[in-house]
């Protein structure tokens, strides 16, 4: 056991309550990056960050990105960048995580308001951003202010790079992570970013890949105004009716992607990375808690794992211009926008991708002989990532792992994607770690997103002791 | 000429401003009946015609309706019923009107408020509820005002009935309708409905058949709430791939409705009906016009105007519980709700409709092999209507167009549905005539709704001119 955890994991235990405060202070910031009228409390949320690193004596800038490209009257929050430590002897640990929030109102089906954390008799700390990614964020805080009070030195140097727009395409951050490669971030001896979730609700996992995400936009317009389905209905070519169509032809109920050539893009599978699956901790069972439903696909946990961390996916999210709204409107829309996404894997280059999904639909379309207008357009991507687990960086968050939960960490991939991972590894060209507090359960994103007290508080230890570990563990290597 | 026409014409002439501040002060009240906050509008609305029916001397009241089914919080807008006139020796008309609108948003896509009228300099006076039905309703006012203020007695007894939740499915007339048949209605020698618009823009039009307009929503769901894309695509069915497989087989691109055996429930085309449509003034322009687009199903006016009368038409308005905002979201929704209707034409009866609509979505979704959950159902359905245009009524208003237009009106049918005009044909057993006030390009549900200048000055003179010639026509057989 590395000799000084013992004293920092009590010092946690005993700050629980103030973690858990400092966190209720973190929701209570409706910081959601994707509204114009929250603009002003993302900012608050990057000033509270500021404040309460320099507290812990952290030197801390907010570095500003500019105006939002396509909002010019907006600006762009700011990277809260700091450090803690400027020993040379030790390793330097860039740690990243961002401080906006998903959108979410409590009409959407919220239990609890979204902006109040309510602790229940479960230690489930419901609230937006509590687990995605504001729990984390606080963590490595939390870290800073244990040592401190516990008297135990921080073994490593620590920066800091919190980001303001994730849940908006991280507008402005590829750009600054290039522009600081060689200045801030030099001294980075490896990354570590907690922004995932474990597998299952019991046994932490390490991540070494990430899926990619193409997001696509296609339009269908015809009439040059809404028009009425009595007035006109059968004498014009309807948007939503071409729209349902081309949408129709992306993707089967049972997942398939029907994009000719886009599985021919998909590595194939190999014997020895079939044989990984079998082992890791997950159940059916996990998948079913998490979708609250036994909606599943695939019936085993191993073709359940591919098909979310080594197969893409597509997925229809919905329709802008349509009727939207609960009751009756008896409206033919005149545009409408469909919005799917497709989840990318070694080795699908997103060039590729979108030429495949531009001259399909179009040929599809052309099928219809309808006299609307088509037109199809990549919204954002980020491409999927991989990583060597058998880095340092990994051994040493392997045994900080089992020495907080008493297990060997599952290593995974994620389905999600995370393009700050891609940056960051290009930017400073070394080995980065996603290290995850949260579990299956959290519903980031949706309604009744949570952080459990048991993620938050071992997860503060978990990032602590990755930390020692991370200062003993000799160079390998990947 | 009927004798007293001329000073009216002219009273109308002089009043014309008078008459459009009547209209602004009307449209600058937001009475949208589907809005819950906008309740308060729609009696201020009530509380306005009231008082401008009984400035002008009329017997008014208004009659509440209960609360509103499903909102019990609500209580339904009155029905403003008037009478102007007691004498035996004259015919009595009843006339109908609703004094709600739909919602508006400038956000919309609307270039000028829609709740101010706003007059360009082509006197075209845009503002929700302006053709819609506020300026027909006032139209029936305008008259009354130009005879008292001509000297020119009222040929006839008038009965108003106006509603305040005709675009929210005329919640709670129809009883009210059936009630009032042996009383308030009693008199009535016939009914006139001012609440459609001409078939194109410089002839008018009197009207005789109507689609109905079944209304379902069919719902599927999944998981217990929404996903994150990553995390879950491909592992889980997904309920937007089903919904968009499921309203695809609605209706094809050309306006086929794809549900077998409804077609067999359409009245055959005899060669008398043929013969009737190339005779009515009507131009593919002006259809391409009303759609500012060209995208026309069929190639001739005959064909279209088929469409649009006689064969019904199956248009998919949206999808509640999907992403439909600006910009990317990476979700799964839950649960999706598609809203699509039907517009039906003799002899399609509701209950026929609706158990092939059930049974085809619900085999057409089991072949989808998900594990979703599918409901459907219908949310309102309206009968369909024919009456004869050889009645005196309908004589009356040709006269009357022909008095003030100076053309021979068009004998069409609507595509849009009325389903008041059934109930008040049904509970008076006396002819109705629809007569319309606005032209084919006041974009009625949509942004920038207008009423042109002329239709509502010219309009007020033919509503008058139509009361003068049903004094003096004599009793028809149909």
């Amino acid at each position: 056991m590395a000799p000084q955890l013992e004293p920092f994991f009590k010092q946690v235990d005993e700050l629980s309550n103030s973690f858990i405060d400092r966190l209720r202070k973190a929701v209570a910031i409706p910081s959601i990056s994707a509204s114009d009228e929250n603009r002003k409390d993302v900012f608050r949320m990057a000033h509270f960050l500021a404040s309460e690193l320099e507290a812990l004596g952290a030197e801390v800038e907010q570095r500003p990105l500019g105006k939002q490209p396509g909002k010019e009257h907006l600006d762009l929050p700011p990277v809260v960048i700091a450090r803690y430590g400027n020993d040379k002897n030790k390793r330097t640990i860039l740690v990243y995580g961002h401080y906006d929030v998903q959108p979410a109102l409590k009409e959407d089906g919220w239990a609890t308001e979204p902006f109040e954390l309510t602790v229940d008799a479960q230690g489930r700390m419901f609230g937006r951003g509590s687990t995605d990614d504001k729990g984390p964020v606080l963590g490595w805080l939390n870290v800073i202010e244990a040592h401190q009070k516990a008297g135990v030195e921080l073994p490593v140097n620590l920066l800091c790079c919190f980001e303001g727009m994730e849940e908006y395409g991280s507008e402005g951050l590829e750009e600054f992570i290039q522009s600081e490669s060689k200045k801030f971030f030099k001294d980075a001896d490896a990354v570590c970013i907690s922004d995932n979730y474990w597998l299952g609700t019991e046994k932490p996992c390490l991540t070494y890949g990430l899926r990619g995400c193409n997001y696509y936009s296609v339009s269908i317009s015809g009439p040059a105004q809404d028009l009425h389905s009595g007035v006109f209905g059968g004498s014009t070519h309807e948007p939503m009716t071409d729209m349902v169509n081309i949408l129709s032809k992306l993707v089967d109920p049972q997942g398939n992607i029907l994009i000719p050539g886009i599985m021919d893009l998909v590595a194939p599978l190999t014997e020895e990375e079939n044989s990984l699956y079998g082992k890791i901790s997950y159940t059916m069972d996990n998948l079913h808690e998490s979708l609250g439903s036994k909606t599943n696909i695939h019936a085993t946990k191993e073709r359940t794992l591919m098909a979310r961390w080594r197969y893409p996916s597509l997925s229809i999210h919905g329709i802008e211009g349509a009727f939207s709204a609960p009751g009756a409107k008896t409206v033919i829309p005149a545009k409408v926008i469909g919005k799917f996404s497709i989840r990318t894997v070694p080795n699908m280059e997103s060039e590729d991708v979108n030429k495949l999904v531009f001259d399909y639909i179009k040929a599809e379309f052309a099928k219809l002989n309808s006299k609307n207008t088509l037109d199809v357009w990549l919204q954002h991507d980020g491409k999927w990532w991989v990583a060597s687990p058998k880095h340092w960086n990994f051994t040493a968050a392997s045994k900080a792992v089992k020495q907080v939960f008493g297990v060997e960490p599952d290593m995974t991939r994620e389905g999600g994607s995370i393009p700050v991972t891609l940056s960051f590894e290009q930017a400073t060209g070394k080995n980065v770690l996603l290290l995850p507090m949260g579990s299956s359960t959290d519903a980031a994103h949706s309604v009744n997103e949570k952080l459990d007290k048991k993620n938050y508080i071992e997860g503060t230890k978990l990032l602590g002791a990755y930390l020692h570990y991370v200062a003993e563990e000799p160079v390998s290597e990947a």
